[in-house]
C-alpha cells in the first residue's frame, strides 16, 4: 500500500534527519512531524526549543551536518560577548539561531501559541511538511541522576555533558497535546517513530493524554537509534543499561515500545536478536541526504508490507 | 582650580566620545557620566538602551569609530536571519550587541535595576568611570512631527531616518532620577554637558525632578554640538530651525540652555556670535582618541578659569 498521511514522531538530530528523508520520499502534503518539546527551556530569557529547531533547520537544509546541531556556517559572536560579560555561556546560542529564539519568544509573549509560531517560522524557511510541537503548554523532562539529584534536561545534557548516571526520567507538567496532534494521528494511515532516544525524545510525546490511545489504532513502525550495540549519537547507549539493566541493543528499543510497535527497522546485523516484532534490516546510518531518503523509502516499503 | 568630582551629562555618539576624552583627562574616580535613557525602547522583547550602550562601548574602546554606533568588528548574522523570517529588521541589532541586550533584559526581568545592571556590565568591560543611567524607571522621548503624528524616538530616528519635520519633543513618564544621580551632582565641583543633541539627549535628563535645581548650584559648561552652522552628526541641524525658527548655530545652543550655563565651548570661528555666556573656541571635532582627550582638557581648563 502507499501511504497518504504519515505522522512521524521526532526528537532532535536522528529524528530530524529521518524526517528530512521522509520529506523527500513522500509528497509534501503527506507528512506531519510531531516534535518533542520536553527539552525546551528558557535561557537568557529566550524560549529555546532544541528539538523543534533541529527539525526546522534540518528540513530547511540549513542544519550543520558535521556538528550535528545548529545552523550551518553559524557564528557565535553573541556568545563570545556574553562570556566577556561573565554571563552564562554553557549553552551555545548561535548568532543566527538567536533570531529563531528572539522571534519565538517575542511571539509567545504576545500570546501566540508555539504551534502557530512554528508554522510561521517553518513557512518562512520554505518547509513544506507540517511541523507540530507535541504541546503548546510547558512540559519539562527531568533527569533523576544517581548521584547529583534531579536535573532539568538541558542542565544534565549540556551543562553536565550527559555524564551523571540516570536513575529515572520523568516529565513535569501535563500539557494537552498541541492542536492538530491527535487529529493528525487519527487521520494518519501510518505512524513512524524516528531514530530518537526513546526515553527523552519520544516518551515525552507518548506521555501526553490520548497519544498512546491514538497510536494503538494505527500501524506504528520505529527506526532503531541503536546500531551494533551503540547509540548513533548521544547518551542512549549508557541510559539503556542504567534504566533497564539490559545491554544497549535494538532489542531493548523493541521491548521499550512493546505492544505499540508493528515493526522495527534496524541496522544490518542487528536483526539476529529475537524481537517479537517484525524486523527489517537496512542501512540506518544517515550521513548524506541520499542516505536519509533511502532509509525513509526502506522504512515506508517495510511498513507497506506490514499493512495489508 | 583642578576638579575632583566631575559629572558629565551625555547622549549617544558625541557625548560618549567626549566622555572618553574626560575619562583619560581625569583620574578614574573623578568622573561620573549621567546618560540619557529617553531613547530606550523594547525591540524583539529586548530592552535596548542606545545611548547607554554607545557610552559603554566607547568607554571600553569597543565602539565602532567609522560607523559611529555599535561595536567595532560587529557582525549582523542574527539580523540577517530575522530578515529571512520576515521579522522586524529596521533596527540593526549586532550579534555582540545582542549579548548586552539579552543580559540586561534578563536581569531587569529578574528585578535588577538598570543602574546596577549598567554598573555590572561596565565593570565586566573594564570601565573605570562611573556610568549612571539618568533613571531606572521608563521615560519615553516622543517626537511630535508636523505631518506624521507623534512617534516614539527610535521610530522617528531609525525607522523614519529622522526625516519627518519636528513640531515638538516631549517626554512620557516621569521617573525619578536614578539613585546616585542627584547625589553625584550635589557632590560635584563641575558639571559638563557633552556635545549631544539638547532636545533629545540632554533635555530628558534636565526634565527629571531635582536635576535643574541641582545644576543651578553648580558651574555648568557645555560643548556645542553645532559646528559652523551644522550638526556634527544627526538631526540637530534641522531640529533647531524647526523648533525655534532660528538658524542652527552655537548661539542657539547657548540660548537653549540659558541661565543654566556658565560657559560654552565652541568650534574655532563660532565664537564670533554674541552669546551672553563665557565662550572658549577650540577644535571640537573628535575623530581620534587624542582629539577627544584634548577637547576634554581644553574644556576642563576653560572651566577652571570660570570657577575661582
Amino acid at each position: 500500500m502507499s501511504f497518504r498521511r504519515v505522522v512521524a514522531l521526532s526528537g532532535g538530530v536522528g529524528g530530524a534527519r529521518f524526517l528530512d528523508g521522509l520529506a523527500r520520499a513522500l509528497p509534501a502534503e503527506s507528512l506531519t512531524a510531531v516534535v518533542n518539546t520536553g527539552d525546551d527551556f528558557v535561557h537568557l530569557g529566550l524560549h529555546v526549543c532544541p528539538d523543534l529547531d533541529t527539525v526546522m533547520y534540518t528540513l530547511a537544509a540549513l542544519g550543520d551536518e558535521e556538528r550535528g546541531w545548529g545552523l550551518t556556517g553559524e557564528t557565535f559572536a553573541a556568545l563570545e560577548m556574553v562570556r566577556r560579560y561573565c554571563g552564562p555561556d554553557w549553552f551555545a546560542l548561535g548568532d543566527r539561531d538567536l533570531a529563531t529564539h528572539l522571534l519565538r519568544t517575542e511571539a509567545m509573549r504576545g500570546g501566540e501559541t508555539l504551534t502557530t509560531i512554528t508554522a510561521r517560522l517553518c513557512g518562512a524557511l520554505g518547509i513544506e511538511a507540517r511541523v507540530l510541537p507535541m504541546a503548546d503548554g510547558p512540559c519539562r523532562t527531568m533527569i533523576e541522576t544517581v548521584a547529583q539529584g534531579t536535573l532539568p534536561f538541558q542542565d544534565w545534557f549540556v551543562r553536565h555533558r550527559a555524564k551523571p548516571a540516570v536513575r529515572a526520567v520523568r516529565f513535569e507538567g501535563r500539557p494537552s497535546p498541541a492542536p492538530g496532534v491527535v487529529e493528525a494521528l487519527d487521520a494518519s494511515d501510518l505512524v513512524l517513530i524516528g531514530p530518537s532516544n526513546p526515553y527523552v525524545s519520544i516518551d515525552p510525546i507518548l506521555a501526553l493524554d490520548g497519544i498512546r490511545a491514538a497510536l494503538s489504532r494505527k500501524p506504528v513502525v520505529a527506526v532503531s537509534p541503536i546500531v551494533g550495540g551503540r547509540a548513533v549519537k548521544g547518551p542512549l547507549g549508557a541510559m539503556i543499561p542504567e534504566l533497564t539493566g539490559a545491554p544497549p541493543t535494538a532489542g531493548a528499543i523493541a521491548r521499550h515500545y512493546g505492544a505499540l510497535l508493528r515493526g522495527l527497522v534496524v541496522e544490518h546485523g542487528d536483526e539476529r536478536e529475537a524481537f517479537g516484532v517484525a524486523i527489517r534490516a537496512t542501512g540506518t546510518i544517515m550521513k548524506s541526504r541520499d542516505e536519509r531518503r533511502r532509509l525513509a523509502e526502506d522504512t515506508l516499503a517495510f511498513a507497506a508490507e506490514l499493512v495489508p
